[in-house]
C-alpha cells in the first residue's frame, strides 16, 4: 500500500506533549482564576446552524466561515446554497444563542466562561490561526448591568496575568461614549466617519504625526488643522496614576452629553478597580483604545506587555449594549473579554517568554531486574495514591537507556531499587535536574518527594 | 428585524452551568488519573485533511464524516468530489497522523492521553451523538511492546472509576489470538467466518441460548451441534477469581499456535494485573468480548457497571499490531483504551448516578450597603487570595432577593457584613446547603470556610 504522508493543515498550532503541557498550564491558570472570580463553566458545540451563527455578521466573517455538510449533506444539496451548519468563528455568538435559548434556566446577572476552539478560514500567514483558543469571561444583565462590573473585569485581568507570571503588563482603558461624544463636539457626528478617522489615527505609531495631520486635513477628511490638532492630542493621552487620569479626564473640558456619561463612567470604574485590589501601577487610561465600534458601546479595555508592546494586545473587550437582540427581545446588556490563547502563547514561545515544559510525569521507576516487577509496580501505587505520577518502565533494557529515556522525555526524578536497596529498605533518588543522587528510607520517599516537587512548583 | 430561533442542532449535548461542572469534574478525574500513571497530554487540531482521515477506514465511516470547507473553497469547488478537509471521527486516527508525523520527536514507548470531542453525522436518535468527548489513553512501542502494558491499562481503568465513584464496576478482558485459535481448532479458519460467528453469538443475551445453537446448525453456517456447543460454551466463561481464570484458561485444553499464545499472553497479563494493585473483584475473563475484530489483535478490554449492565461498556480498547502503518514504514504496535465520556455522562444521569453539581462558586459576598462596596470587595480579594471562588452582588438590591440568588445559582455560603459586623469585626455566614447560620470573626472566615469547603469535598 502506498504511503499518505502524515500532515496537519496550515493554520493549526500542534505541539509536542511537553509544549502541551506549557499549554495546558496556561488554559489552567486561566479557568482557575475565572473561576475564583465566580465565573461558571459553559461549552457549546463546535457547529451551529449557519442561519443562526451567520445573523449578524457582515460580509468579512462570512467570507472566513467554515461550513460543514455531512457525507449525506453533501451529496444531497451540492449547488444548493449555503449549508445548513458552520464552525463556531467565535464564542460571542455562541454566548447569545446559549443565553437566548436557555434564558430561563439562567441565574441573572450571568457570570459565565468559556475556553474553547474557534474557527476561521483566514489565509495562512505567519502568527495568523485558522483554529485558536479563546478564553472568555462575560457578565450579562437582565435588562441592566451596573457600571461596576466593567470595574471587576479589570480584576480578573490583573489576577489572571500576575498567575501567568509573563512579565509586567498594563491594562489600558477608554470608553466608547466619551470618544464618540467627543467627536461630536469637533462636528465629526457621523458614526462611520468617525471610524474612518480612527483607523487613520491607528497608523500614529507607524506612520507619525506628521502623516495622521495631513490625511486628517487633506482632501479625504477635510478637518480643520485646529481639528486633527485636537484629535491627535485627545487620542495620545495616557495616565499616569489615578489622580492624573482623574485630572486629564477634566481637562478635556465640557462636552455632549454623551461625553459627560462617557466621563462618569470611567471616573467610576477607574475608581473602582482600584477598590478591587489592582495596583495603580497596572492600569491607565488611553484614550486611543477603540475596539470594534460597532459592537461596543461604553468601557473597552486592552492588555499589553510593558517590556513586549509589539506583541499588541494580549486581552480585549468591553461593554456591549444587547448581547442577543438577533435572537431574543429581552434586553441583555454585557461586559466581557477574551483571550486568544493559541496567539499569545505562540508569541510568547516565539519571544523566549515561555518554554518547554518539564513533564507532568514527576517520577520514573526504572527497572533494574524484572524479578523484581511486583516491587516496582507496588511502589509506583503508592506514589501514585500520593498524587505523585509516576511511569513504571515495563519493557526493561539498560538502566544507561532508562535514564536516557527519563531525561529525553523531560521526567525529573528518577527511582533505582536494587537488590541493594531492597535489602537496607532504602530507594535510590537521581535527581536530573539537579544532577544529584540520593539514598532515601522507603518509609520517607512519599514526603521527600512531595517537599522537592512542591518547591519545584513555587521556583517555577 | 425579525428574531432569528435561538437553537442547537440535534445529536449534540449542550449543558446548563451546574450540569457542565458535574461533567469538568469528571474530565478533570479522567485527565488527573492518567497523568498519574505517566500519560502525556496532546491535543491535535479537529479538522484533518481528507486523505489524510480517511486512509484506512470502510464506507461506514465515510458515509458518516463531516466535510469542511471555507466559504472560498465552497465556491471554488463546488461538485468537485470530496472536499480537502474533514472532522476527525475518533483519536486514534488522529493520534497515528500525530505519531508518523512527529516520531522522531517522540519518546518511545510513547505514552499519550487525549480528551476532545470527535464528530459523526450519525442520524439522530436517543443516545446517539453527533458531537462527543472521547478520553483515551494509549502506549505506542517501536519495532516492540511488551505485553506487561497490556496489564497497565486495566490499572488505569480501576483508579479511573474508583475515583469516578458511579458504582461498582468490572473490567472484562479477553485475547484476540485466543479467539482466533479457538475458532481455528473447530474448523472455522475464515476470519469473516468468525465475524458472522461472533456476531450470532453476541445475540446470546437477547434471543438465548436456543436460537443461536439452531442458527449456528442451520444453512447459513452449518456447524455441527457439537461445535456449535463447544462454541456456546467457549463465550460464556466468564472467572470469578484469578486462580479461577487460570483454571478455566487450562480447562480448554491444547490448541493451535495462535490459541497457545493467547493463553499465555492472557495468563500474564491476568496475573500482572494484580501486582498493580488492581483487586481481583473488579477484573475477570469474559471469552465473549470480541471487539472490532479488523483493529485489535491481542487483549482486548470492557468495562461493565455490576448494577447497570443495560448501559453496556464504558470503557473500551485492546492491543492492536500497528498504529499508522498508512502513514509509516515504522512498525508501531500498541495498546489503548477510550472512555466516551458524552454518552457515559448521558447515560449516568439518566439512571440518577450523576446529579447537578453544587456550583464552583463557593461564597457569594451580599451587598446590604452601597457605601460599603470597597470593604465587600477587599473581604472578596482575600477569599480569592486564599483560593476560594467568591461572587460579590455589585448591583445591590434587596437582601432577601440577594440570598435567592445564591440559592438559585447553586452557591453554598452567603456572606453578610453590615454595619454590625463591621462594628463588631465578625461576618455573618449563612449555609443555604445547610440551612444553618453563623456568626464568625473576620480572621477566622477563611480557616472556617476552608474547614466546611474540604469537609463537603470529601462528603461528595
Amino acid at each position: 500500500m502506498a504511503l499518505t504522508p502524515a500532515r496537519t493543515m496550515p493554520g493549526v498550532l500542534e505541539l509536542l506533549p511537553l509544549d502541551q503541557i506549557a499549554f495546558q498550564r496556561m488554559l489552567d491558570v486561566i479557568r482557575r482564576n475565572y473561576e475564583r472570580f465566580g465565573f461558571l463553566p459553559i461549552e457549546t458545540p463546535v457547529m451551529e446552524f449557519s442561519d443562526v451563527l451567520l445573523t449578524k455578521t457582515g460580509g468579512e466573517t462570512e467570507r472566513q466561515v467554515y461550513f460543514v455538510q455531512s457525507t449525506g449533506a453533501l451529496n444531497a444539496e451540492k449547488g444548493d446554497g449555503v449549508p445548513e451548519l458552520a464552525l463556531r468563528f467565535d464564542l460571542t455568538v455562541p454566548l447569545a444563542r446559549y443565553v437566548a435559548e436557555h434564558e430561563h434556566d439562567l441565574s441573572f446577572p450571568f457570570r459565565r466562561y468559556q475556553m474553547q476552539r474557534v474557527y476561521r478560514g483566514e489565509r495562512a500567514q505567519r502568527g495568523r490561526f485558522r483554529e485558536f483558543y479563546q478564553c472568555d469571561i462575560d457578565v450579562i444583565g437582565k435588562d441592566s448591568l451596573s457600571v461596576r462590573y466593567d470595574a471587576e473585569v479589570p480584576a480578573v485581568i490583573y489576577s489572571v496575568f500576575r498567575e501567568l507570571n509573563i512579565g509586567a503588563f498594563t491594562i489600558q482603558l477608554n470608553n466608547r461614549k466619551l470618544m464618540r461624544g467627543f467627536f461630536e463636539s469637533l462636528g465629526v457626528t457621523d458614526g462611520e466617519q468617525q471610524t474612518l478617522v480612527l483607523r487613520e489615527v491607528d497608523k500614529l505609531d507607524k506612520r507619525g504625526a506628521d502623516y495622521v495631520r495631513d490625511t486628517l486635513t487633506g482632501e479625504a477628511f477635510a478637518l480643520s488643522t485646529e481639528t486633527a490638532e485636537k484629535i491627535l492630542a485627545f487620542v495620545q493621552t495616557r495616565s499616569t496614576s489615578l489622580q492624573d487620569a482623574f485630572a486629564k479626564l477634566d481637562a478635556l473640558g465640557p462636552g455632549p452629553e454623551a461625553m459627560e456619561q462617557g466621563r462618569a463612567e470611567l471616573k467610576e470604574v477607574l475608581g473602582m478597580i482600584r477598590d478591587f485590589g489592582v495596583p495603580e501601577s497596572h492600569y491607565l487610561l488611553n484614550l486611543s483604545i477603540a475596539r470594534g465600534l460597532d459592537y461596543y458601546t461604553g468601557t473597552v479595555y486592552e492588555t499589553t506587555l510593558n517590556d513586549h508592546p509589539q506583541i499588541g494586545s494580549i486581552c480585549s473587550g468591553g461593554r456591549y449594549e444587547n448581547l442577543a437582540g438577533q435572537y431574543t427581545k429581552s434586553h441583555l446588556p454585557g461586559v466581557g473579554i477574551s483571550i486568544g490563547l493559541t496567539r499569545l502563547y505562540w508569541q510568547l514561545r516565539d519571544a523566549g517568554l515561555v518554554g518547554t515544559a518539564q513533564s507532568t510525569v514527576d517520577v520514573l521507576v526504572t527497572q533494574m531486574d524484572a524479578a523484581q516487577l511486583p516491587a516496582y509496580l507496588a511502589l509506583a501505587s503508592e506514589l501514585r495514591g500520593a498524587g505523585i505520577a509516576t511511569e513504571v518502565v515495563l519493557e526493561g533494557g539498560k538502566l544507561g537507556k532508562q535514564f536516557k529515556y527519563a531525561d529525553r522525555a523531560g521526567i525529573r526524578f528518577v527511582i533505582v531499587l536494587g537488590e541493594d536497596e531492597l535489602a537496607k529498605g532504602v530507594v535510590t533518588v537521581k535527581d536530573l535536574r539537579r544532577e544529584d543522587q540520593f539514598e532515601v528510607q522507603r518509609s520517607e520517599l512519599i514526603k521527600t518527594l512531595r517537599v522537592e516537587l512542591a518547591q519545584a512548583e513555587v521556583g517555577a
